[in-house]
């Protein structure tokens, strides 16, 4: 299968940074598909060669261990070509559609890895040009959109050049290991399915926590805030993959239909419930890994007296059969003491206990970031004269699986997994636009609320879990979060 | 607490190999109460000291890990005492009152580690001497009864001089970490209980293999079989903890109760049944760890002909609403290919398979021999573009708990947590009258259909499963052994 993948954005950060390594990775795994040419579109005047050695440049600032040798670059850069283009001129977009004619690739997939404030403009050049055929995906990237009205522009301007099975909308977090395997774990195996569900589940928590602040993107990060940047997209998308009904077969649509019945039974907020319910809170000055850092107020580009949240915690509920009454917690932030995305299965505690000791519920954590992962926690007799009264003493252990050991040849990175899947057209692990515009229809009472509330969010030290009133929000439930157990 | 610890047999195998050993462990462990005489009992004159140079000797037997330092011994050795008694002179025991009466132990533990035919009389001595008030317990161990009448003969003179509570009747496997573990795990934890029954599990396989023969015992063995030597009181016991209900509270009487509900439940065989569920074998010459050894019928003092069974494998059912129509499958042999006693819980696989590649159930192996462990087999996802038709390919991966690594300083063996137990008077892990008199009820249909059928036992070459037979009686269910998988 022959394929040209074209990148908007050729010389921008998300694709020297994340794409340019992880298709290096994908054809250093030999599973790239032969036959495949990568175009990089930007701005400037490159030859092939010069772009070559832009990237080859970049690669330094990537993990060391991926480091190509210098043999191994040049052949994979002979992938790579260069093309200039002005955005805004269709006279670029039909010489472009000239270059892809002349080879006349099974598949082509056009990568908008440019500001968003392009997604629209160029959908409509790209339409115009004829570079919409069956064989063309187009692959999105967030931020898409604003809010579900700047949401809906976008893919307005997606569906007039694009069927819906062409648009590949990608959440990073969907590329993860144990992402996938969360639908693995829950469909392939006979085990959980009985236990996911009200009856043995006490709470579900999801949390994203960052220790970097925001740096030198102050000013985008200003405009777009915890809520739109994580929770709308990622921690709404992790939710639905912890929540969905067993879809009927693993094909893209039926799996994306149940995910969009969760996002629909999501209880709805009210100015009410967003007091009661969301947390927002604001970094300011702190330690984070024992080194003194600026409050948010004081980064670079972020404006004076700023409102804009670092953090959120929520609860909320699927209002379903399956999940009825059971609390969904999520969590993001910057300057959170770690760099942590895992996601906590709370199991209900036993209903009668007999043995002393120890009293604590199962929990199945799903480990995402630094490391993907597996732990199932469990009680577990001591044994031998470990005993109170003449009982047994429970004590805390897990069975862990760590997927990089359980299958070292195996693992592809997010982008890297993401990519190929593009290139094939498998679109399991991307978002339809229904459900990305049901996330943003949900969490806009949030946003409006937010807007009309003229307290701000609460301050937060940096290294600190958020605001204390995040720890209340699971306490009323007479729960905690993970490490404050 | 003081006590008395005196062990009829003081000389004999078990008190060197196993209760000795034991003994010193706890004893080194800190775990025994300080105030402890231990004294053994045989017919020979002895002084202490010529005794514990007869126990000091043959330590260098057992393990070499747990080798005494030479002042170790020494401290340990002023617990041990010596005694000689003629079990059938009433005045031998008169004396041993005297000796106990003179201290006043708290507790005194009588441990008849004596050949099972002196069990009825050294009781009815005991009795008669009065070395049976209350602070008095009594510790049995197998072989309890040849069949049904001869254990209620035991049982009889046990309760003619001591109350059901007094009386502690070994069954060494309910020593083992994992089994103490089956029942924290199974009441301890909100996770199994849910899946533990008929709608969750396909079936149950108890397996309990040797890789020795019979060795210098043929004699003792061909008297007794795998069936009563394995399946009567371990498979039994193992089988019991696995299917029994929750009990109220853990005291050794809720738990014993729930045991003997099972032992109740299980379905009694027929003739028809036995020749249809059972199969029993002999191992003739074979192969086991690369070296050729002779089969059963060569063996040292076993008479020409024998029609004793070295194997057995059985399949039979709980009979009650949480186990209706599960297959449990025991399996027991001498040379086997190894030394390996483990449990499986079959899972039933998943109702609906929406992924392709793997298909396999999950399955949770509790494991007893050589090594404590837990093992829970589920499918993951390999992820990264391991997929089929851009569908995930799911893998076999396990959850692993080796108890020696999970409680590294709390370990200790079966014997000496019985032992210690005996002495606290836990009787949880002991073995009441009740369910060893049932369990020889559910057997004796067996002995009496074999010894009523002149085929005899199915040859099996040594260093195999076992006769084909046993592989049958599961695969008729549609299923397989563990191994054969």
């Amino acid at each position: 299968m022959s394929f040209d993948l074209v990148l908007f954005g050729g010389t921008g950060d998300l694709t020297w940074r994340k794409l340019m390594p992880a298709l290096f990775q994908a054809w250093r795994h030999g599973k790239l598909p032969g036959g495949g040419r990568i175009l990089a579109v930007a701005r400037d005047q490159r030859s092939d060669a010069e772009y070559r050695q832009y990237i080859r440049e970049r690669f330094t600032a990537v993990d060391e261990a991926k480091q190509p040798t210098e043999a191994e670059f040049n052949q994979f850069a002979e992938l790579l070509h260069y093309r200039r283009m002005d955005l805004a001129q269709p006279e670029h977009y039909a010489g472009l559609k000239q270059w892809l004619d002349a080879r006349g690739a099974d598949t082509v997939v056009v990568f908008l890895a440019t500001s968003p404030h392009l997604f629209v403009p160029v959908c409509q050049q790209l339409g115009a040009a004829g570079i919409n055929g069956e064989n063309v995906r187009l692959v999105l990237e967030k931020p898409l959109g604003h809010d579900l009205a700047s949401a809906q522009a976008i893919n307005r301007a997606v569906r007039a050049s694009f069927r819906e099975e062409q648009a590949l909308r990608i959440d990073h977090y969907l590329g993860k290991p144990a992402v996938q395997n969360l639908m693995a774990l829950r469909f392939g195996n006979a085990l959980f399915e009985p236990l996911w569900r009200r009856e043995s589940i006490a709470n579900i928590q999801i949390t994203m926590a960052e220790s970097i602040g925001v740096g030198t993107r102050g000013d985008f990060y200003d405009n777009t805030g915890a809520l739109r940047d994580m929770v709308q997209n990622h921690a709404l998308q992790l939710l639905t993959m912890i929540a969905m009904e067993p879809p009927s077969t693993s094909d893209a649509d039926a799996i994306r239909d149940e995910k969009l019945k969760v996002l629909r039974s999501l209880k709805p907020f009210t100015p009410e419930s967003v007091a009661r319910d969301v947390v927002r809170g604001q970094y300011k000055a702190g330690t984070v890994d024992g080194k003194p850092v600026a409050g948010y107020l004081d980064e670079q580009k972020v404006p004076a007296g700023s409102a804009c949240e670092t953090f959120v915690a929520l609860r909320t509920e699927v209002q379903n059969w399956r999940w009825a009454g059971v609390p969904f917690y999520l969590r993001t932030g910057k300057r959170l003491p770690a760099r942590d995305a895992h996601i906590v299965v709370n199991f209900r505690e036993v209903p009668h206990p007999i043995f002393p000791g120890t009293r604590r519920a199962n929990k199945l954590v799903i480990k995402l970031q630094p490391e993907d992962g597996l732990e199932l926690h469990l009680l577990a007799a001591k044994g031998g004269g470990a005993s109170l009264n003449g009982q047994e003493i429970l004590s805390p252990v897990s069975l862990d699986l760590d997927f990089d050991k359980a299958f070292p040849s195996e693992r592809v990175g997010g982008y890297e997994r993401l990519l190929l899947d593009a290139i094939a057209g498998r679109l399991n692990l991307f978002v339809r636009s229904d459900e990305q515009e049901q996330a943003w229809r949900w969490v806009e009472p949030i946003l409006k609320a937010w807007a009309d509330d003229p307290t701000g969010p609460r301050p937060y030290s940096a290294g600190s879990w958020g605001p204390a009133a995040a720890s209340a929000l699971v306490a009323r439930d007479g729960g905690a979060w993970a490490e404050e157990l």
